[in-house]
């Protein structure tokens, strides 16, 4: 055999033909999408990437995008997305929880509940798309807990952080299994829907999450929850990483601050929607509404 | 065989003496420690969790900590400490990059040079705190990026995105391989530092990051990088949940826009510190100086 | 700013001063680990590497190490030792199971039980070697099944594949919450054991099992469980991947065929150990039992 | 808000009838599929599951499916195909490299070397097929390698282990950059292959590897490479878990012992194809110049 090595160790750093061919390609279906757009202001469920649509397409406005002051629709195929309802259990928006005893506003963290309830009304009521629920939280024994996270739960917690149990509280805070922890009743999941539970704030690394969404060809995700700058964005990082088409609703969020609440939102928009695109559920619930001819109450 | 089950599915979420021995173990040190904290304001570098320090033990000034307006300090171990220099790169903070095209002052994204320079200098004089940089970009022939990425940096671009070349520009933005990708002379790595090619905003997911950081045994990260509401906030999520102690160093970081920049520190310290803590350049600076004992020039 | 590249995209493959003196650090180490092991045959628990003893040092004596006929000692640290009971469910080693209806020798796969018992036995009495316990099967919507994976279940099954009931069966093949699915009686889980539910034949990709280990510091691992060549291979080859230092007790596991069982053994042996080590439950319980000086019965 | 449970943690674990709706379409279309194998023992591209072809269709004979002594046909949608050539660097089938210094018969590992440049040579051939090439290998300054992982390769290596040079070597084991590091010239990339470098046995865990098969649209893979018991077979297990289908070409792959080798093609065909199918260059050859309307030279 030939050891004489001939070129320099291989890198996928050249522009040849070859991979000019294979990134043209790409280009030149870009710039038709990009020409498009400019007519349309409308992302269209890609079926050359995905296939026919497997449910109802519907378009939902998203707002200032891809500027400040401008709008524009992304299309969904209903029977490759999935709503995702993050983290609304007790211990994020209920009293005598994780968030009450570090003393910020439950108002705040409340405010999402009916949005994401008339949400998952409309999904329910016979249509495709996918629920799923995560809860974060941590095993009994605190095993999968990085100790600084305990550690600092403590101390603003003044003295009640991970595993106490505050006074006149329901159980151990962010501890699975706990009344505290669990999703509150409003927004219950129903069979047929999915729960991950996640033991920090990103809900892709150590889930079967991913595997979950790519079974079942999810392609888009509309996203609520709580809370805004924390467990909602980095789920919907994880998942716009992933390629994922992601959409937030506004109204269906909350953050322990309201100018982060704000600013949470506002980063999404950046780059023509770095992390995705921001709507809200009366937008997103017309849009369903009309795909799949339900009244519209 | 009994095949007779006497009792329903093992879910490892019951409260019973076993369990909570474990769980009572944690608490009571983290009892301990908040005592501690409440004495020193002091995170000290945890050798009962990683053993005695491999190199010099320096604290580091942390504000807003637990709350605003407090301060507090992070103690680290030099050798098991590693700075982060994220996205330096011509595409997020030099002429006819990413950035630029998309319309960003670049005053904003180039503001964290000096300082991060700043720290590398002193790094880089004897300690052996451990330097990792991080590159995003994708392979010349796009099959890593996904396609919404490729259309909205088209659209906000106007008509120049990932793959294109700008106007009077280096190369074809956000490629491997082109000089626009690459990082700036300023902050090139040296040899001994570490670089990290990432694809999306996160860094753990699909690269190597994870397996250095572990067999190099690192528990502390300092941050730096561009921007600090896209990567350098996403990376820092990661590392969070992945247990790392995290700090920012906020005159070491910048963003497309000043309230998104200021709005992405504010929201560090939220949660005593949900992500980690933040510092700046010249307190980190000192700390290492006077360990290593350098003159304080 | 100077954007002239005055060198080509940094790349860690430099041979270089730096880098050298890091690698020479790792070479003389190994270098005298290698003479040590020249004379005592001793895999000795790294101290210099995770720090002081959190439990009971211990000797397990390992076969055919490095090479065949040749025997050798890996020592463990009882306080970061981990023990892995891989899917013995009633699926894979009970009657109408999985395994069952496929038409393989259940002798094979339920011969690891006592063995497995015996250890289960003397860690559970007093020691803190942690136990973990892994269950493969899919929701009951089979969302995470891969399709391959049922289609082909079903063909080798005649008809009776993952998710469907065998005549005379206990529950749906290879679904979460049938009693086929759960751990059999004599191994069943008891508090303050893990349980780690995968959907596929490894463990570490989508679970919180690297969360676990990395929070309870564990650095190696005992391995037992069914079926040899399928799911205890592919779970110790990620965790070696991961640096655990593994050790396979060949009594306490079992394949569908007798000569893949025997292969799997040797395959790990190859290469001076190039998964880890094998070793059987009698050495192992004696090795404990005398760390924590139990009577040896 | 009404904070009383009303009912249990929601566990994803009911049989119920919205859950029974989504897998009884599975299953029936199992059903469906099943009775087809039985007509035709052929697994056809699943256009109901990823949609119309995206290049052409062919059939691939694979062998002893669903049971030893049958054989079967698995078909391919060419623009949705990956060919793996796992690890075909000097160090693994060259000498004086990582596996020659072990002592190893490089006649078994070099074995597959005409094989895989047949299939190439095919598929470089104006097809759509794309090509992925793996390395194993470590930083130069070893900080991805698991101790555990030197230590042994340098007792087995009878004092020349990862990072040392053997007496008459081209470079240093196993050690990215060097000369034996790099693939064979007669397998060597070329522009427009993918090269994912690995610091494991596995793939999937820590590279962009599965952003490109994302993204690429990737269905089905080919696999061949070495060594087929520990490289080749963990990748092909990791593929199988993403829910890849996956054929081994036999003569494509080989082993540094001859039963290990025969012993990891019968593992893969157990259990109807635990893993996946296995064929060889031959079948996979004809099937594609029959495809693309090659001459069959």
């Amino acid at each position: 055999m030939n050891t004489k090595k001939a070129h320099p160790p291989f890198q996928p750093i050249s522009n040849n033909d070859f991979t000019s061919a294979l990134r043209d390609q790409i280009l030149i279906r870009v710039e038709r999408d990009y020409e498009e757009f400019n007519k349309t202001h409308t992302f269209n469920f890609p079926t050359w990437l995905y296939g026919p649509p497997k449910g109802k397409l519907f378009k939902v406005e998203v707002e200032d995008c891809p500027r400040f002051g401008d709008k524009a629709f992304v299309e969904f195929d209903s029977g490759r997305t999935a709503f995702l309802s993050i983290d609304m259990q007790i211990d994020f928006c209920g009293p005598k929880g994780y968030v009450d005893v570090m003393g910020y506003d439950l108002g705040l963290t409340s405010a999402p509940i009916k949005p994401i309830m008339s949400v998952l009304h409309t999904i329910r009521n016979g249509t495709d798309i996918k629920v799923i629920h995560t809860r974060e939280g941590h095993l009994p024994d605190l095993s999968d807990a990085p100790y600084n996270k305990v550690l600092r739960s403590k101390i603003i917690g003044n003295g009640v952080g991970i595993g106490n149990i505050p006074k006149g509280g329901l159980g151990r805070l962010l501890v699975r299994g706990e009344k505290n922890w669990d999703i509150i009743d409003d927004l219950y999941p129903i069979p047929g829907e999915y729960v991950i539970d996640k033991a920090g704030k990103g809900a892709f690394g150590h889930s079967n999450l991913p595997s979950i969404l790519n079974n079942l060809g999810i392609t888009h995700l509309v996203i609520t929850g709580i809370t805004s700058d924390v467990c909602v964005h980095t789920v919907m990082r994880e998942a716009n990483d992933y390629g994922y088409w992601c959409t937030l609703l506004k109204d269906g969020t909350g953050a322990t601050d309201y100018g982060n609440y704000q600013a949470a939102i506002k980063q999404i928009k950046m780059q023509g929607g770095v992390f995705g695109w921001v709507s809200d559920s009366h937008k997103f619930v017309v849009a369903v509404k009309s795909a799949f001819k339900m009244g519209l109450t």
